[in-house]
């Protein structure tokens, strides 16, 4: 299995507010086909996001670049992800998207400069939390999706980074105050309970109790 | 150089109503810093089309392949053309569109199917006048942009059949006499006088008398 750098790890899951739950992951292990539906549409939603950004900003050559391979680098996950789900005969379709990122949209500013600081703020805790996911489910999964998620987590576990580097450039004046209003409804949309199960959804309502992870996956 | 199928070009150019006017390409080759800065634009906007058909149509497994794989490759080449762009120390800014996207979308219908259809058969004409155009700049350019532009068409020559492939499989019925109306369309966008230079403009107003292409690049 490719070995995703253990400091690059903790880092990310320093710049979250709080770990996933483990009534989340539990959640996830009996809903694998709506966990893949979702992470195929969100994929596609991240090169949406980055491409939207090239377009409401060319006079940013540094943007430009990373957001146009980074676009093209969640389109590959796309690809990857929806090679699983018609081989393991899953119908895509789309859903009702999550809480999770119409809460944290709902707070970006509406005029720039600030609206770019914080679409990219947004954008790095939305990387962030999907890659702690990755990790936080990859021990309990099958070896095809253990390796996919670990792939993954390998490929897209500095992209929060790309995305406060860019954040921090474009501001006028420093940003952890912006950061720590967004980690904070970000905390809220992982910790509260959440009626619809998704990729980044919150506790599941009715869930387990906490700390009852288990220990390899669990029979079907 | 790469070499260019010579049937897939003949193809295109069947495929096509009317060749490139002399007098664009003469005008193109005083306007070679926005051809360039044009260009950039029009590969984020393939890439975009891509990803706004794919986020449309989640039930057609065809097209979220072909059409995350196309965005992908229209995302490579903006980055090359910046690329030459920034090496070129051209500076990379919006301008006003070309009235030829306008003009073609603007007859796109408004619901699904037919809008769909629409969307891919001008899709497929965008794709094939831009290579069109590539095979006959190139042999006027200089060394890097020849080599470019004709790698360029070698890597999206087929681009448009994808497109009026996927159009035929999602048509309830032929598709011949709406490909008949667009390309009419095209034919005037691209044979009628047209104040803006651009990638996809029409004859330049003002222009020189036609078959006066110059037999190499002109003196700056």
């Amino acid at each position: 299995m490719q070995q995703v750098d253990p400091i690059a790890l903790e880092e990310l899951k320093a710049f979250l507010p709080c770990e996933t739950p483990d009534s989340w992951v539990k959640e996830a292990l009996k809903n694998q086909e709506m966990l893949l539906v979702n992470h195929a549409y969100l994929e596609k939603c991240a090169a949406r996001t980055a491409l939207n950004l090239m377009f409401r900003h060319p006079d940013k050559p540094d943007l430009l670049h990373k957001m146009s391979k980074l676009a093209r680098e969640e389109l590959v996950h796309f690809e990857q992800v929806m090679k699983i789900i018609k081989k393991r005969g899953i119908k895509y379709k789309s859903h009702k998207p999550s809480r999770y990122a119409v809460l944290l949209g709902s707070e970006i500013r509406k005029q720039d400069p600030e609206k770019v600081i914080d679409t990219l703020i947004v954008g790095a805790l939305i990387e962030a939390r999907s890659c702690e996911r990755f990790d936080k489910l990859a021990p309990f999964l099958d070896e095809e999706l253990q390796k996919f998620y670990t792939s993954l987590l390998k490929s897209e576990a500095r992209h929060y980074k790309d995305y406060i580097t860019l954040a921090e450039k474009y501001a006028k004046e420093p940003i952890e105050e912006r950061i720590r209003f967004f980690t904070e409804l970000e905390k809220e949309a992982i910790e509260t309970p959440d009626p619809l199960f998704r990729f980044h959804s919150g506790v599941p309502v009715n869930a387990v109790p906490v700390n009852t992870v288990p220990t390899k996956e669990p029979a079907q």
